[in-house]
């Protein structure tokens, strides 16, 4: 049984590189895809606008393990499942499959940052609405035990 | 007798895709570096403030002819010209060799806008001291007769 | 009445730049997946089998002229037509729109290709079958006009 | 005392995203450079011939963790360290600075595979010579112990 979100990405030719297969940074834009869909499958979005302007979620840590090579036109499954829902952070872990077999696994760590013009983000408590929003997606029992990040 | 710009790329890894070659939108970014690179040898910046707040030239038209594909590691020798600057706009031609031989022409146009928060940009004339700088880039001596954009 | 084919494309946050909108670059790779669409939908492929080897179609000029920016999560509406079909070579020209909005106007051309190990690619007649296909695509009546590229 | 390689990265406009700064890929795209640029330092190159044909490192895991945000024509330091060289597997960190502040530490591991047409990649020992140089390069004492990977 799947409790995540799941998508779809297409291997588009722009993507592979001279070895003839996606290149290792594409995971990361398919990555960013799926969460921003996630978002607005949940009513939010890539841009929120906060009591004291916009907010953000920049990402502070991202990793990615390549199981197997995909190439131009294939498929991906990808499962995404909010593993970690913090005061100030979300963890996201990204499952691609290609024909049921196990592709590559990601995780993104990003934190809700208050950005202004000409002034460094600066971490701030998600908004309790997305907060709310975001747990009811977490699939294990331990949100909220999770930290502050 | 060559009268542009004259400067260097170094094609990559993440550049090339499954055909064993530079992906055909590799020039295009390495056009606009080119043309940035020129802009700071001229003293001027890609961003730019006007009296009525920040300047920006995005491009109106590009056009990209290949003649012969890059690899990997290749060095491509870029000769970046001024063909044209009008009231508003700026033409770029990019002539790209490796080793003596041809490999691509490319040409640029920007517009210069006044660019701001939540409105869309709008063309103004490209501030006098700017238009003077790339009109000495030149080459040819048709600057005067170009006409506005 | 459009001949052309049609198909859809999501501006995504990656394909941004710090101006706020759609990098130019990005409607390259528009262009380029919305011509592997349309080569699907006839029933062709990016990778094609020849005779001697394989065969490919590599640009060999392409240009885009544009009028109005677009962001992070605007749907684009793209419009493929065959313009020419040639011995050798096939230009396609790409329509974008957003909500019924000229947005971008492009062009590429192709020229087809023997590819194989570390020769550089030949030229070679589009195959019949491939040719035939295409062509059926041409809207305006000057197909066979067409000369050879 | 630093005992890594050392090389820098301009940061260009089109590696930037509407929220301004460096989207969070790009550093991956850098790391790739400078590890093949390490790799030329060292004689080596990105395309090695084996006795049993072609050559590969793709990428199995890579991370990368990020503390400040910087935008276009900001000037990367960037130290790469070789980690682990393994039987198999070479890992590499990279730490970015800009102007003595960290920006970004990220971590990538390869794994030797001969790569060959219509094939999988097959994990393959490193080269000895290969191997001696790399392990020349690990700045900590545990390069033997390191296991297999």
């Amino acid at each position: 049984m799947s409790a995540g979100f799941q998508t779809k990405r297409f291997v588009e030719f722009a993507d592979t590189d001279m070895a003839g297969i996606a290149h290792f940074t594409a995971f990361f834009r398919y990555m960013e895809s799926a969460e921003h869909e996630l978002l607005r499958h949940l009513g939010l979005s890539v841009f929120m606008e906060g009591q004291e302007g916009p907010i953000s979620l920049p990402r502070v840590s991202v990793r990615c393990d390549y199981q197997s090579p995909v190439t131009c036109e294939d498929v991906l499954d990808i499962e995404v499942t909010v593993v970690r829902v913090g005061e100030k952070s979300v963890t996201y872990e990204f499952n691609f499959a290609k024909d049921g077999e196990p592709i590559a696994v990601g995780q993104v760590t990003c934190v809700c940052c208050r950005v202004g013009k000409g002034t460094a983000p600066t971490s701030i408590p998600i908004p309790a609405d997305v907060a709310a929003k975001l747990r009811a997606m977490v699939t294990s029992g331990d949100a909220e035990a999770a930290s502050d990040a």
